[in-house]
């Protein structure tokens, strides 16, 4: 099983010794609540790194609903079983007075990556996640940091930051893992009901939809989205949040596709919100296979 | 003379063939223009580190006016010597474009510490600092870095950033030099006329007389201003921005002193602004003697 450290100081130390042997560390942060898609994070970093470090914190400074905070998964018993299948060799699991032991006063943002897509209804969400993320690059100082591509502008942000302020970090991105009907995964498809579940691919199959016309040299905004919302309103349980087309990098919307593009989606199912993504890349490439793994 | 080093690849090669040795590094940021007080800097950082690093750019992050950039004084010669005669190892003098080659849309705060003294008159410009500030500290990772307590507010944001962002540096606060008749070294103080420094020491001699009230022990700050506010007011040059006692920690102004304070104060002289502050610890100390140093 992997080590457990909580104390801010004690991993600080116990990478000290990690760096005197030379080691290279991969560092994956999670917020638990682990599933295939970790795992994958945990088996790129190991592949990659002599070591690797997962974090496992609900990080209170990210959300802004109590309530998802509060109801948000913790596993940590089965975290733990699935960090020492996939190589993980120390995991930090902090409690939130460890990381904030006083007021957090000081906060990392990207502001013009955090006012579309997911910002825009989720205000201070990615000034929180930044905040977190570097905090916790400068307790492990990972030669490489794993971030899963569903989570698109989280990605964004992260890269960005850690490009303009210089962090002595690389960022590794890792594919999406989906069921076999196409359903990212996620730590929050555990909250939907048997029924909701059924209907939650809808939101892959979209983004299937949006980019198979792409592909098919589609190249106005409004007629791909003309064509795919349909398929969200044919379900009265759906509040979509948002469907859009941006640049990769500055995740400004797009009216004319004309370069790689970033395909997103929010949407809601009862009290349940579900996000996911694909990139269009301008060539042709097969998402998901019937394992549910990309092909 | 140091070695100049303007790319920030080459500075990180460098400092990772430094690191491999197991020296200790020290690091001091300046914008150059160096006077007496960076020397302070640089000499407390060659008695505790086995390498020095200096950096020498005038942020253009910082500057909330535009003119106060342009004829911010540049004295790059001047500004070696002072560094080979005090110890300097390293100078990082990177160009604008070398340390922002894109846009720079990440950015740090910390808006609590920020709204008041300094904060209010120059918007965005702690932004700017701290923002700055971080990327030098990836960029060098040093074991300590040294700042100059004339800059009570950059300090305090300095200090905290590094706190809450788990940022792996030690900050080190080295004592203001003045001039004989108490004037607080400043690169500004070069835009005064003659007339201008004949009535510059005004801000320290009010810091001074607060002081000596606060060993007095008066505790009132409205009656320790009324005592004080003659001293500009005497002088229809002065354009006083503010005086202020505050928390020395949060900068939230106090109105009964009753624990440690800072007094600072900031004022205009024709188009040169001059700050200055002094620190009551509730012990009497002499502030500074005829050679201009602390005694």
């Amino acid at each position: 099983m992997p080590e457990v450290i909580s104390s801010p100081g004690e991993l600080k130390d116990r990478i000290r010794e990690l760096r005197r042997t030379g080691s290279s560390l991969g560092f994956v942060p999670t917020m638990g609540a682990l599933h295939a898609g970790h795992a994958a994070l945990f088996d790129s970093a190991s592949s990659e790194n002599d070591f690797v470090v997962a974090s496992i914190f609900v990080n209170p400074l990210q959300f802004d609903r109590r309530e998802d905070l509060e109801r948000y998964p913790r596993t940590m018993e089965h975290d733990l079983l699935v960090c020492d299948q996939h190589g993980v060799d120390i995991v930090f699991a902090p409690t939130a007075a460890e990381l904030y032991p006083g007021d957090q006063l000081a906060f990392v943002d990207v502001p013009a990556l955090t006012e579309s897509l997911c910002g825009k209804f989720r205000p201070g969400h990615f000034r929180g996640v930044a905040t977190v993320v570097l905090k916790l690059l400068n307790l492990v100082q990972p030669d490489r940091a794993y971030f899963g591509e569903k989570d698109a502008q989280q990605l964004a942000v992260i890269r960005r930051m850690v490009q303009d302020l210089n962090v002595p970090v690389a960022i590794v991105p890792v594919a999406t893992v989906r069921e076999p009907d196409g359903l990212a995964l996620s730590s929050r498809n555990k909250h939907l009901t048997f029924a909701e579940r059924g209907i939650a691919p809808v939101l892959s199959r979209a983004l299937q939809q949006a980019l198979e016309l792409l592909l098919n040299k589609e190249r106005s905004v409004a007629l791909i989205r003309q064509s795919v919302l349909p398929l969200f309103a044919a379900h009265p349980e759906i509040r979509l949040e948002y469907f859009a087309i941006t640049d990769p990098n500055t995740l400004e919307p797009m009216e004319h596709v004309d370069g790689p593009a970033l395909i997103a989606g929010a949407m809601w199912l009862g009290s349940t919100r579900l996000i996911d993504n694909v990139s269009f890349r301008s060539e042709r490439r097969i998402l998901w296979g019937p394992s549910g793994g990309p092909v």
